[in-house]
């Protein structure tokens, strides 16, 4: 069998090889195909699932927080637990490479590192290059950049912390905002010890309401639990699509940044 | 020499993949220690590079945008070619999972997808776990970042382009700011054909940049070219690492968001 398939393969200039458990599974075999025309794109998604341990990938993301930070935490939190779980096609990708999202990408402070990491996780369990599959990935996604805009986070506490860490809402998906927000609360400096261990915190409890909304999906039980603020839904009346400006797209909390409005802004 | 390396990775329950053309290339031979100590992680980094021509990975990026939105654009336009021109271990990864970036990230409107894509990128090829990898990657992409915050974009006009495209600068690297300074600048509405068509151009232009600044790594030759501004500069004087407030971290222009500061805000 490994033969023959290793003969599809020769004019692609691969061979490829599967898990000595699981045989060549389903997205690798499909994966052929794709090599075999001479157009390799990686292994089709959405990649098997399997419901995992909120708490046990909460602890992983922790400890992978600090080896390889935020993003690397999170996506390697649940894709480590999945390689561990499933094996195969999990034990092929490079998930170092999600080290790159550290501090809001490359330490520039944008997008939240633990996000940024869930999300891409999201869409490789859940997502494909087909409408309906972005679709079902980016329902998951938005529910979770709802969740930590709205809630007091983090609100997992590792089992070996090495500070106490109080919460803060940060109405904001930005490592930036999100950051100094807790900052404020918490007394403690951008760049301190604590707010180190704060955003370990934040990026267990990111990775696990991450798998909390994977298992209800794999159980078809999602239904988002956190919907846009009447403040923002009024923003969107006038900036949003089919608005009259359709200035903006977009579904952050505009209050986390516009914090004081053009004073040219009508009343709303 | 197949068969002992199959034996060497029975306990882990992984065979591997290599190319024909170059056999078991470096990363793939380090990551077969890794499996056969039970701890799999995928494939150590960085990844081979070849100099790439920028005008061939900007047109894959345009392309890649009507595929699979820009996030996946701007890291297929550069990962394909290496997989054209390198194979192994290029072949492996499953590109798609960043059409997870599209939009902001689920059309959010966080980071702006083609730096995001980039971004992994970047460090794909220069990254690593260890700390002076980390620095080779973060230094590139923050050039990168400074480059979209301030130059007139997108600078790259496709092939065969769908629209005639007026530039704008961002200010930020978030797909928010990004589009609504465009819409401003271009008189379109932010989820028209042409603002669409304008991200597809943007792709293709991050994708051309990112090149530009792998080439020059790759020779040694690269040097940032684009610094934060001296109202930046102003800021992070008071409120970043090291400062009396240090309540702040990260490298966006201040100025991007802020644009009317808190009135109860000292005279910098």
């Amino acid at each position: 069998m490994k033969l023959s398939r290793r003969g599809l393969l020769k004019d692609a200039g691969v061979f490829l090889l599967g898990t000595t458990l699981g045989g060549l599974s389903s997205p690798l075999s499909k994966n052929l195909a794709t090599a075999s025309t001479g157009k390799p794109e990686g292994i089709e998604l959405p990649w098997p699932y399997k419901k995992l341990n909120p708490e046990v990938v909460a602890e992983n993301a922790y400890v992978g927080y600090y080896k390889g930070a935020c993003c690397y935490g999170a996506f390697e939190g649940i894709i480590g637990e999945l390689r561990k779980e499933i094996g195969s096609p999990y034990i092929m990708i490079p998930t170092s490479m999600m080290i790159f999202g550290e501090g809001g990408i490359a330490g520039i402070a944008s997008i939240c590192g633990a996000l940024n990491g869930a999300s891409a996780a999201i869409f490789l369990i859940t997502g494909g290059m087909e409408k309906e599959k972005r679709e079902v990935a980016f329902a998951l996604t938005k529910e979770l950049f709802n969740w930590y805009e709205q809630e007091a986070l983090p609100n997992y506490k590792p089992q070996k912390p090495k500070f106490e860490i109080v919460k803060s809402v940060s109405r904001s998906p930005l490592c930036h905002a999100s950051v100094s927000n807790w900052c404020k609360t918490a007394k403690f400096k951008a760049f301190s010890k604590e707010r180190s261990e704060r955003c370990g915190w934040l990026t267990a409890s990111v990775a696990k309401y991450t798998v909390e909304i994977l298992n209800k999906h794999a159980e078809a039980s999602f239904k988002p639990a956190h919907k846009l603020s009447p403040a923002v839904q009024s923003c969107r009346s006038c900036h949003d699509k089919g608005s009259a400006l359709e200035d903006t797209r977009g579904l952050m909390d505009c209050g986390g940044c516009h914090f004081t409005p053009r004073t040219k802004h009508p009343k709303a």
